[in-house]
């Protein structure tokens, strides 16, 4: 087999077969297929595309291309849940523990944020104390006993999907539906759970720009997963704006655990409702309208947040920061975001508002970047609504306050406020099963 | 400037400024843009083409990336003619001598065969003693001299084409229009002529299958040259056959003499007549039809012939090998190729014969083989001939006897003969203006 065929077939519009993908897969993970032949097959790809029979395997080789994780050990139904990425996206925090509540398992091994995007160990890792890496039989035993445990990706999962991503990433061969299914879904494959809630975030602030782009997208994971044996079902979800008020580590958890007391946004309060909905449903609880109803039971009679409490307990971490979330550390400066104009903020740029969180410390723009905690923002106006002159539209949080500046002029640059009131989109654009 | 953008920009259907463009061959000569980046543009190239005002930057691009030739030194107009590459293609050695016996000065740097085509330097050097490198000085004083030297392209010609070729060659994007023409007309464009007659082959035994690609290739590099201020024809000339009866280094020379002479094949004879026409038309010798009647006449009247045993004198060549084609080294085997069956040649796959001459030894696999001056093959049978049983289809010529079983195996396999009596296709199919 010749990698030069390969590019050929598929530059031609033909349908490579299993074993070609899987030569091609395990030349990229050895290294014994060069760089460029790489990155002339991933442009033909972004011309052709795949069939659904090509990603299934595609997906399946970058999935074997590293370690994978047995959880043959875990008692019960396994579920998870994984988002395409987004900003303020603290959801994690709060389905996992109304899941867990009910008997299922969730062993969750979540990513670091890059970029304008947070990730949830981060944000666990605003909680004092809190240990992020776990042996895989203390994490196992930690699920078997308390149904939830929530670590690091501290296994070498698909390392062909980190070649070909880092290829992709400076090739412009990025946006390309299978590639992008492969990607996500080599990964999440590589752990071993028998259901799956996808949540694909769509606008402003995500991957996929529109509506449409999320639906194929979502169309082709949920397959995928369905062909390697499990329950899948994916959400679109709104990233046009970001979800919640938070952005920035403690300040998330702190409104996620606002959220597991039943005071939470009503956008992240519903959007976590129906994505713990779908897993519980997925797990056999019953239809999702029923299983919604007893993820608002979970919150309302507590049992969701003191499985939240109980895993922060069991993980080392400092949970009377759960009990009471002023204490918290704050940050030492803060800054009010104030309108100088007057009408309805007719749209956001929530990439941007990602970006100024990152500005003000709360993010990485390279993997070894260290993180101020409680660095951030608290959103006071969103999409829709109406902004007099003088209004406080966000309060920016930092330790170092020179940081201000540049995050207000990137927020302010980000929110457009106009006469035009906006019409109002759906938090749920669709469910796809 | 980001060669990421470069690449998004002609991946989204972009048209790339001259700045763009230089930049991209800049990256490639120098070696600052990784190969990775320069694979995954060429294929983009591939799926979205360019503008022509893009392949003409792109070819100047190429053409100024190494050194280039000052003609200036040359009394008298210039021609070249450039042939895209064929077997049994010895035309050089036939119109170079018959148009410099009018006058016109012909500098010729020539390059070396590999894979089924020969190489008008590798022909000349199977006359003993013949110099294919010259120095500048010596070059252009034997041009202005008797109109005529053929060299060795010793020159760094179009370095960021070697580069990308190379490329191309292993990540399946040699098959783009503006590529090709870029690169055949970068290199051609480094000397300096003032007119220039290229012959696109089209068939089996060329690059270009069909003959509305090669219509689009050779309106392409016309028009880049004329950009270039040269005066630009283009024959579209049939390749679906080996064109006259020889293939390999002397066998050629031999033949192309017997064409000097005045009885040679005469498809050779025709396509040379041709392109010497037109050769002789650009250097404002009257129209094509008149020049066609000069250059029969320096066949009949001798002079082409005398021209070019001149030239073999001035570059030390044996020219009594050119006075006496007898006087030929001659392989110490042969073996006739023998018909088993009857009936017309309906077609034949031209590259394989090519190949096969290669087999006996007459061209070069990789760019250090050496060559047997006098293996190859002499045609007793074409297309369209008539065979029967027992009749000789070809004479096979090597020093080394163990070649002749594959070389034989493939020009069975490359000769159809069938009941169907082919259509006389043309051996001229157009001429680009």
């Amino acid at each position: 087999m010749r990698m030069y065929d390969i590019i050929k077939k598929k530059r031609d519009g033909g349908e490579l077969t299993t074993d070609e993908i899987n030569y091609f897969i395990g030349g990229v993970t050895d290294g014994s297929i060069p760089d460029y032949q790489i990155s002339a097959l991933c442009m033909a790809i972004y011309f052709r595309g795949m069939t659904p029979r090509e990603t299934c395997d595609l997906t399946f080789a970058v999935r074997d291309s590293g370690e994978r994780v047995d959880f043959s050990s875990i008692n019960g139904i396994r579920v998870d849940k994984h988002s395409t990425g987004g900003v303020g996206d603290k959801t994690s925090l709060v389905v996992a523990p109304i899941v867990a509540s009910f008997g299922i398992k969730v062993a969750k091994m979540s990513g670091r944020g890059l970029g304008h995007t947070g990730g949830t160990v981060d944000k666990l890792e605003a909680i004092e104390g809190f240990r992020t890496t776990l042996s895989d039989a203390e994490f196992i035993a930690q699920v078997n006993k308390i149904g939830l445990a929530i670590v690091g990706q501290s296994k070498q999962f698909a390392p062909a999907d980190k070649k070909l991503y880092a290829l992709r990433d400076v090739t412009a061969t990025v946006d390309s539906m299978p590639l992008i299914a492969a990607s996500i879904m080599g990964k999440k494959l590589a752990a071993d759970d028998d259901c799956i809630v996808l949540d694909v975030k769509t606008g402003s602030g995500s991957f996929m720009k529109t509506v449409e782009e999320s639906r194929e997208l979502a169309r082709l994971m949920v397959d995928i997963g369905k062909n390697a044996g499990k329950k899948m079902v994916a959400l679109i979800t709104n990233m046009d704006r970001p979800l919640g008020n938070a952005i920035g580590n403690s300040l998330e958890v702190i409104e996620a655990v606002e959220t597991l007391h039943g005071c939470g946004p009503a956008d992240l309060t519903e959007v976590c409702i129906t994505l713990a909905g779908y897993m519980l449903s997925l797990s056999g609880k019953g239809t999702p309208e029923e299983c919604e109803t007893l993820a608002k039971q979970a919150i309302s009679d507590g049992s969701a947040l003191n499985k939240l409490i109980e895993t922060v307990k069991a993980q080392g971490g400092g949970s009377k920061l759960i009990q009471n979330t002023d204490n918290f550390a704050k940050a030492e400066y803060s800054r009010p975001v104030i309108s100088a104009v007057e009408g309805y903020i007719e749209r956001v740029d929530t990439e941007a508002y990602g970006l100024a969180s990152l500005a003000l410390g709360a993010g990485r723009n390279k993997v070894e970047d260290k993180i101020d905690y409680s660095a951030g923002i608290i959103l006071n106006k969103k999409t829709g609504d109406y902004v007099h002159k003088g209004d406080k539209l966000a309060v920016l949080y930092s330790n170092n306050p020179s940081t201000f500046a540049a995050a207000e002029e990137k927020l302010l640059a980000a929110t457009k406020i106009s006469g035009t009131e906006p019409k109002n989109e759906p938090l749920i654009y669709d469910v796809i099963k």
